[in-house]
């Protein structure tokens, strides 16, 4: 990871690192994983990010996000280069950071990878934070934001 | 079908086909499709029953069955058994019948097909009408009950 | 669990519990986990209970069943009762045990329950033994069938 | 559509329409269609005007196309913008061209709508032409090419 692309503004991106297992669900009739779900896995590790918080701030769930706060996260825009296929068994490493994290909106940077290091997908995933009740852009709390960067 | 299956207590079910094609999201790995997928191709079956309507009746979407009437859906049970594998561009016919129409619930015997007529799987799937608030059995309006049997 | 349904035959079987976590793509508009889906949460639970293995048994893979034995598990049926509905967020714990071990095939019991203890969804699935190249029936091979009964 | 946009090359962009209906498997618990199902929607759209054909050339199926020519299409990366939100029920129209044509790769660029106009997503999707045995890129074969773009 260049240290370039961890700067994010003033502040310096977290990392955080989530595991998946592939099964027969995830697969297709190629032989491989079927390419829309590695968006399925990038959500899930954002979201657990989320969940486990940093070391010195507390996680929590996106039900929380919505009880506490009245907010919820919706994907604006999704972007994903395909480099290697995975197999049925395989355990995918996913590595999250953020690249950009705007007043009401975080861009998250993410990659696949084999246990071998093989990168498999690269994914830009766009998020924006929206008033649950209206879906208007609502500022991102500093109990969130603190989560994914250092300040 | 035989005639036995398709009296459903005082009334004669009515049957609908519909048709879905198999797309590479719909396989696996063992060049098949995967087996949980008959369920949403079973659903897909029974939601556009609905909507179609009966030869004297008129359809109804599940979002009209909550706005006119309050109420949903709810998957009670279901169990399919799988005869032979489909694969990638096949077209699948859907046979849908009512097995048992109660107060609050219908039961529902799908079968998948081939063009060529081979059974692919036979579904029993049973659903219940429940308040939408408060998700409490309901009885099914007849505006509903009848686009499946015919009294 | 009742000592009489782990009772196999002659044998006795092991149990096995395995947890998944409801992400956003599990769920349906009805604000709960999409019922096909437990499904594929069973699934997850049978594959890495093979990969586990048991105490005196060294877990193995799918891919490895079919490298090594020349054999894959095809699904015959399934059976699902849905309970009470799960949610975005929610650890759902799922507990697997063999109800019936044939010379060429397996019916899984498996339960999904909340961490409090709600009972959500029960399910029966029955799994068969193949030859990868002819899909013919094949004996289920003692070092997988250890790891599910304990002889 | 622009007449700048539909220029691939020397050649003209044909352009095919689908449509998709949403049902309780495309939704999620935010009450709209999960944003990565919008991949599968593309998917089905292209794989269909493959099927399809246009006017003078005959369409082709996926598995004709590894038949007849030992090829097979990859998804390179994908690239989705999120406008607006569907709900269950919705009508989703997916609109599809090629932005691109080269020798062994399609750019296809494709929108999906409501039925009263609205724009829901844009995908860009790039798909790789290559061997069925190897997966080495090959070139897509004229028969496949003329039924994209006009010559």
């Amino acid at each position: 990871m260049s240290a370039a692309l961890a700067v994010v503004g003033d502040a310096t991106s977290r990392t955080f690192e989530f595991h998946v297992r592939v099964y027969y669900e995830d697969t297709d009739t190629g032989g491989i994983v079927f390419y829309a779900n590695y968006l399925k896995f990038f959500e899930r590790a954002r979201t657990e990010w989320l969940r486990h918080g940093s070391v010195d701030v507390p996680g929590i769930s996106q039900q929380q996000v919505g009880a506490t706060h009245g907010l919820m996260f919706v994907v604006r825009s999704t972007s994903v280069d395909y480099k290697r296929p995975a197999r049925l068994d395989d355990a995918i490493r996913i590595v999250s950071k953020v690249e950009r994290l705007g007043r009401v909106g975080i861009d998250f940077h993410q990659e696949a990878f084999l246990a071998d290091g093989t990168l498999l997908a690269v994914g830009r995933i766009k998020v924006g934070c929206v008033s649950r009740d209206v879906l208007k852009p609502a500022p991102i709390p500093d109990a969130v934001r603190l989560i994914f960067v250092d300040r």
